[in-house]
Order: C-alpha cells, then sequence, then structure tokens
C-alpha cells in the first residue's frame, strides 16, 4: 500500500483548522525532571476544545466534507468518548447534522456533552446493529460516517498536534511517545515526525491487557483482541487497529506495554505534577518514557502527547483508590 | 488602624518577584458560560510555582528580608500546606536555610515536596510548642519568622495575582471572588480591585463548617472557630484571621458561605470542564459565584481565583467519593 498521507496533508490540515482549534501549551515539571534527570515535555490537548487531541480530526474530516463533497447532508459516528463528542462540535461548526452512536452504558456526562453540541445521540445494545447502519450510511449520497482513527482527513488532523509541539519545544527531541488506541493519533506523530525530527525515535503505548497493537505489529497482521478490555486506560481499549493507521503502527522505533498499577501510578503523579486534569490514557504514555529512560546513557529531551481530560466520577474514584503518591519517581 | 498596605505595595511586590514566579493564564469553559448566560474568567494559581498562589507572597516576604534586614540568617514558617512549600522555595531561591513545621500528621506528598525544596522539617505533635518556638525566633537578629497571611509583604505578594488577572481580562470585572484562610489573598484582592476595577464587587468565600472571617464580621472583632474545622476545603480550615487581614476583611461587598455538599459539586465539575487539577478552596468560590449570579438581573463578568492544586490522595477519595457530574450546573 502507497502511503495514503503525506506532511503536506498535515500542513494543509493545520492551515484549515487553525481558527476552530486551540493551539495547547506545553507543560513542564521541574520536579519531575529533577527526579529523572531528563527534560519531559507534555503537549495538553486536555486542553483542546472538546478536551482531547480529537477535536483536531473531527473537525479536519468535517471541514473536508463540507469542501470537497458535493451535499453533506449528515455525518454520523459511533464512539462512546471523544470521537462522539468531536464530531458532534465539528458538525454544529460547518452546520451539519450529526448523528452519534452511543452505547447505552454511556455515562450522563459524556452523554449530555455529545447532546451539547447539538447532535442527535442514538443508544445502541448491540455494536453489530451499528455495524448494519454504518454499511447503509455509506451508501447514500450526502451521508458520511467518520471513523475515530482510519481515515486519512483524521490522521492529518491529529498529526497537527505533534507539529506544534515540535514548534514549541526549545530542542529538538529525542523521542515523541503518544498512546495507541485505534493508532489515529500515533500515525499522525509519525508523519510529522520524520519531517520535522527525523531522527527522533517515534514510541506507540497501549495498556498491556488492550495491546492488539502491538499484536499486531508482532503478527505481521492486524489482530483483534481476544476480549474487550476492561483496562484502566478507558481511552484506548480498542478492539482493532485499522488498515490505514496499520501501515504507520509497523514503522514506529518502538512500542511499548503498561499495567494497569503503573497507568494508575502516572495518573495520579501527572495530576499532582503537572495540575492538570489529564485521562489515564495520557499519563499511560509516561510509564513508557520512564522504561525508555532507563535505557538511555545521555540527558534526554521527551515531548509525551496528553491525549485528552474527559474522566467521569467513577473513573476517577477508580484512579484515586489507592494512594501511589507515597512512592516518588525516580530513575 | 491605618491601612498599612497600599496599591504601589503591590507595584513593588510585582516587580520584585516578576523574575521567579508564574503569570499565570486565565480559562474559560464555555459550556459553563452557555449553562449560566454569564462569563467567568478563573485565575489559574493552581499553575503557579509550587501549586498555588502562596509562592507570589512567600517570594515576596523572603525577597523584602533580603533586600532590608541588615543580616538573614533563617526564615521559619508553620504550614501544613501551600504556605510550607511556599517559603522553602522562595528561601532557596534567595539562598537562605529554612526551617518549617509542620505537624506530625501531614500527608507524606507535602512534607517530601517541602524537602525537596531544601528546608529543614521539623514535625510537631502540640502547635502551643511552636507558639512558643516562634516568639523565641521573633527575638533572635537574622531570625524571621513569616505570617502565612498576616504580614504586609505577604498581602502584597497575593495581590499581585488580581493585579494580573484584571490586566487579562478583556474588560473590567463586574466582581471578584477568593478563598478566604487566614485573608491575606482576600486583603490583595482588595486592594488590586480598590485601583483598577473601582466599581468591582469584592466577595469573600468561606466553608459554612470554617466560617471564621464571617463571624468575626458580624462581631465587628476578630473571632475564632469554636472547634478546629474538618471542611472539606483543607486550604481555609484557618482557625483564627489576623489583626492586618481584619481591616480589609470587614470592607468586603459581601461575604458567602458555601455547604460541604457545595464545594464538593464544584470541585468536580470545575476539574471536569477547566480540565484542571484544583483545590476544594479554589473550587469553593464558584459557588458563591452562582449564588451572586442568581441575584443578578443583566450578564455578568466575574474572576474567580482558583488559589492551588496541591490535593493527596486521601482528599481526592474524598472529592470525588459521589458522582456529582449527574446534575448540571444551570441558573
Amino acid at each position: 500500500m502507497s502511503k495514503p498521507v503525506n506532511y503536506s496533508d498535515l500542513e494543509q490540515a493545520r492551515t484549515a483548522i487553525a481558527d476552530y482549534v486551540i493551539e495547547t501549551p506545553l507543560f513542564q515539571s521541574r520536579r519531575l525532571n529533577d527526579w529523572l534527570g531528563h527534560e519531559i515535555f507534555f503537549k495538553a490537548e486536555n486542553l483542546q476544545r472538546v478536551g482531547a487531541f480529537k477535536a483536531r480530526g473531527g473537525c479536519y474530516a468535517v471541514r473536508s466534507l463540507r469542501a470537497n463533497a458535493s451535499s453533506v447532508e449528515r455525518v454520523y459516528a459511533r464512539s462512546l468518548g471523544n470521537h462522539a463528542q468531536a464530531v458532534a462540535w465539528a458538525a454544529r461548526l460547518f452546520d451539519i447534522p450529526a448523528t452519534i452512536y452511543m452505547p447505552k452504558t454511556v455515562s450522563a456526562v459524556k452523554l449530555q456533552a455529545t447532546k451539547d453540541y447539538g447532535a442527535d445521540v442514538v443508544l445502541y445494545d448491540d455494536i453489530k446493529e451499528v455495524s448494519v447502519v454504518e454499511k447503509e450510511v455509506n451508501e447514500r449520497p450526502g451521508h458520511f460516517w467518520i471513523s475515530p482513527f482510519n481515515d486519512k482527513a483524521v490522521i492529518a488532523g491529529q498529526g497537527t498536534a505533534t507539529i506544534e509541539a515540535i514548534e514549541q519545544m526549545p530542542d529538538v527531541p529525542d523521542a515523541l511517545f503518544a498512546p495507541c488506541g485505534g493508532g489515529g493519533l500515533l500515525s499522525g506523530m509519525w508523519i510529522a515526525a520524520r519531517e520535522l525530527a527525523p531522527n527522533a525515535q517515534v514510541i506507540g503505548v497501549e495498556p498491556e491487557t488492550a495491546n492488539d497493537a502491538w499484536r499486531s505489529i508482532q503478527a505481521g497482521k492486524i489482530t483483534p483482541l481476544d476480549t474487550p478490555s476492561d483496562s484502566i486506560a478507558d481511552g484506548v481499549r480498542t478492539y482493532e487497529i485499522g488498515d490505514i493507521t496499520f501501515e504507520y503502527l509497523k514503522q514506529m522505533d518502538d512500542f511499548m506495554l503498561v499495567s494497569e498499577q503503573r497507568i494508575m501510578y502516572w495518573t495520579q503523579w501527572l495530576q499532582h505534577l503537572l495540575k492538570l486534569h489529564i485521562e489515564t490514557a495520557s499519563a499511560m504514555s509516561m510509564d513508557a518514557v520512564y522504561q525508555w529512560l532507563q535505557q538511555q546513557s545521555s540527558p534526554k529531551k521527551v515531548m509525551v502527547m496528553l491525549s485528552g481530560g474527559n474522566i467521569d466520577a467513577a473513573m476517577m474514584r477508580r484512579i484515586w483508590a489507592e494512594d501511589q503518591l507515597q512512592e516518588i519517581p525516580r530513575l
């Protein structure tokens, strides 16, 4: 397969969405840097519109439809979280009706946020019903189903977060880390890094208990999870990556796995040190950084993509169930 | 009593600490503004050095000693939280040894943070022992006890947060809200507002269960709590305000009390909407804003001082024990 997304696509996406998304700041923790002896830069996409990097890809995908399709009647998406809000928000920006499919078990706060952006929400029991609807939608002119990751415009949009982050850093990074759900964020990161920081390592991160991308890379073919994951990193429980993202994911410099305990550990520590409300999927990457730094013999500069900050109360209780702040992170 | 702190003192403080403290950003939540029909601006002092506005007053107090005292051998403070870290941090900035008194029950993370800034920490059982030490310290030349609020330099330093916030706002605010512990932050806010936003209301906020400032204002004299407070707003459980701060506190336009349940409610909602890790004492003010807005008949612009973001794991569990995000805040 030829590479379907180029750096110039990311640049186009950046221009196209500039008026709608936020150039989020980079954060550092002096104490963490002191403890580790390296410099870690955190790109705070939790402060992005709709509270996650997904706003970038969602915005660019919807805007591209508006710009290129002869008629856009309605957009559709299925998601239990950030992608739902991103498509709902982007559709309202460009005055397009949206229908979002969410599982009946979705939390009240995520449901409300999606409705607040003006979308029609359909609650489903069985994901198979939605797959049928998706096929029907894609056959109707003017109706568009927007994938959360396996879509060229979505990947280009997500890549803009990495372009910004590299530009904001005082030096070219030695390594870049991002969580992997379906792989859209990480694919965009890879494309941006190859242009702007060609010597930087690009490293993907997954929970041990939701390691479908890691398994796909090992097997050399897309390999879904055996059973649905209940990982505390709820943003990256994705069952299966896509054929477009797989082409990028298999080129990563490394792919690292993180235990549930360490995800909880770093979520507490990064909330505490950065004073940011960030998701477990975001903090998870910091454990991969920690593992990677243990192998380094000189001070490094790394960038961590904090993917989002939409967390319901039940998850906050799960994150803070035990005190992880008694053990200071040192190398 | 003549007013001991003037606006020019705040300006001097601002210049003196500019190289050390952060000009923290203002945040807004579009969704909250939509729900309430008003514009709320949040000054994010949780992103300040040491994680709280206390860095400002601590820095200015220590720097003033360095600049004005003939000899500075050592600085001292008693605190179970942010003031301890602020003095320890500021002392290290100006190369002065520091001794911090903390109760034996202090959390490991707060103890560690204070030690990390290089201070000698003395753990005490009984606060009366510390009062004896405080008197002795104040009689020794070159040794200085730094009050967390009843100190002119501290008040001037805290006031710089309000100067910045008013300058950052697109319009002059209609009202300014801050939590009241000992009253240093609020006194500084009052002084700044009288110069920069003379028509703005300045409103202090306390927990119902730690209402010593409110009671002092009602009684016309400093009135301590009957019993120590266990309010969830641990940053403002202060037993008694000071004689310097009382002069300002009694001039406030209003003083509002907030229930424990509402403190928890707004802490969850502001963490969720702003994506910031903020203390209960910070979020508490938002309930006073909500009460105040209910009395208004036209759209208002208000500023809320988010005082800090140092929260231990036990407090995070207490904050998130029940799901407050089911009930959306609307007027």
